[in-house]
């Protein structure tokens, strides 16, 4: 029987259809090439091409072969230089298309995504993530910061070569405002942070749980919007990522690589995105808000449905797609 | 420079980017077959294959060949049987998954969408769309519906005989609630339907208009979402499709066929999206709420940042665009 849930840190609604519903092993991916090479001489990001993208602003170490290189979106979606203004005219309302976006290489091997490094390597990137969203926090101009990572045709990238990217918005977008607005109901009406809230009932239940270390916790919520789409949650409340202390940022990287790794055997390599949602840091004190990253495989496609209700049909079960997710060893 | 425009209708916010702006005939998809049949042998919506499908619910004519022929959609995510349920386990909210799901097969023909059929037998579909609408709405466990259409991969469908979908929910969604509420604090503040207030200055402006019909108004909003995003307003007020005279039905359908084949023309036959967004019967007389038509082409992809943000990146003009369409012939 078909049902309908809710989700309570999103505000959506998902249709959880099991006449439509599929086996795990059902999403796998079409074969993709397995031969990827090391170094691809025409790809921009790879060592020893640094001219063809505009110089970095950032990388690691310093000197000799960096680890990770940030540098300006070449086709960046907002302007780095230039005031805010903001116009009205009758009904069309504009701002400043003024912010920072850039490109984070992740890694100097064209052939490495987070799921296949050695963890140490993935502590380094998450220390570079860490460090770009607070350098992105101290631009004046900038109020939200959104940091993504697009793998594969399906989830908006061309490029093969491992890359994340980091926008910071001159506004905080109305998607991300509702759901503080309704983070803050919750909180005032229950005492308590959805987030915190929701972990704890997950950890307890437990049927929905990929994995748990230390600081974190994996799972697949009770109303995913799609089939596999993870959450990790940090145990510590804090609104914002930047608040994360080195030894956190160490977990976070063994957590997002095995969960990677898991999606990407237990799948065959989908595409895939995942973004870091935070609140900035002036808000990190905040009780009702609580950052997190969301994975989100590409294993089924958005259609006239879900644009004209922004519902979600979900033809996977998440109780299944997690004891899935949790026996697939890496 | 950049510009980020707000979106009043949807309460969406787009980055126009102009660095990333390509010219209209940039969006062409890759060719496609030319050489769909008349006829598919196998195709369980071609005639003679009405075995492989449900019996109809629907169809026009009653005898002889079918012009339109609806059947519940045999992957239905929805269940026609069935009473209504509210669930509140904790956090875990959940409603029975009740409702209507058909599919309306638009035509006999295998190789002909709307935007090449003739006008008479567009007018035929657009008259099915309205009883399958108002059938929906008869039904009492069902709070709103969507009628939408898929063409192409992109836009999520498999079936390339031209057929649309029609989904009856238990529930307004939480994307369409929080517009009408949009709208109401629109109309509350300055007295006047948002519909009503864009279609009036978007004729006055002109620039982003494709076409205009006696009943209504074809256009690109000043912040699309993502290229060619075209919306059809109806010029008589009214919240409800349901509402829709069979003059104005008549309209709907030139003006539905013409767009569509300007897209198709100038885009090269692109996958696209359209949905019907309308309130229901009961709604019909609200002040400030206007039933419309939205078409999207699928020619850009969401990637991370709009799934982080709920913001789009659009790098196209909306004025460039529209310019392109009316010029058109079609």
């Amino acid at each position: 029987m078909p049902e309908i849930r809710k989700n309570l840190i999103t505000g959506e609604y998902v249709i959880m259809a099991p006449e439509r519903a599929k086996r795990p092993e059902d999403f796998v991916h079409p074969a993709k090439p397995t031969d990827v090479p090391e170094f691809q001489p025409n790809c921009p990001f790879c060592p020893g091409n640094e001219d063809k993208t505009p110089p970095h602003n950032y990388r690691v170490p310093e000197e000799g072969q960096w680890a990770q290189r940030c540098i300006p979106n070449k086709f960046s979606a907002l302007n780095s230089a230039g005031e805010l203004w903001k116009k009205e005219d009758d009904l069309k309302l504009s701002t400043a298309g003024v912010g920072l976006h850039e490109v984070i290489i992740e890694t100097p091997r064209h052939d490495l995504c987070v799921a296949q490094q050695p963890t140490e390597d993935v502590k380094g990137l998450v220390r570079t993530y860490h460090n770009r969203f607070t350098a992105f926090h101290a631009d004046p101009r900038v109020e939200h910061v959104i940091l993504f990572r697009n793998h594969g045709a399906a989830a908006g990238t061309s490029l093969e070569h491992p890359h994340s990217q980091i926008v910071g918005l001159p506004m905080t977008p109305a998607q991300v405002r509702t759901r503080f607005d309704d983070a803050l109901k919750f909180f005032l009406s229950d005492g308590d942070c959805i987030v915190c809230r929701t972990m704890r009932a997950e950890r307890e239940e437990g049927v929905r749980v990929i994995m748990e270390t230390k600081h974190f916790l994996a799972f697949i919520p009770y109303a995913a919007l799609s089939p596999f789409h993870t959450w990790i949650f940090p145990k510590k409340h804090s609104a914002c990522f930047g608040s994360t202390t080195p030894e956190e940022l160490d977990d976070m990287a063994l957590v997002l690589k095995t969960v990677l790794a898991k999606i990407r055997k237990g799948l065959d390599n989908p595409d895939f995105n995942y973004v870091i949602r935070s609140g900035a840091p002036g808000e990190a004190h905040m009780k009702h808000l609580h950052w997190y990253i969301a994975i989100v495989p590409r294993v089924t496609k958005a259609a006239g449905f879900e644009l004209g209700t922004g519902m979600y049909i979900n033809p996977s079960i998440p109780e299944a797609s997690a004891e899935f997710l949790r026996k697939v060893e890496v």
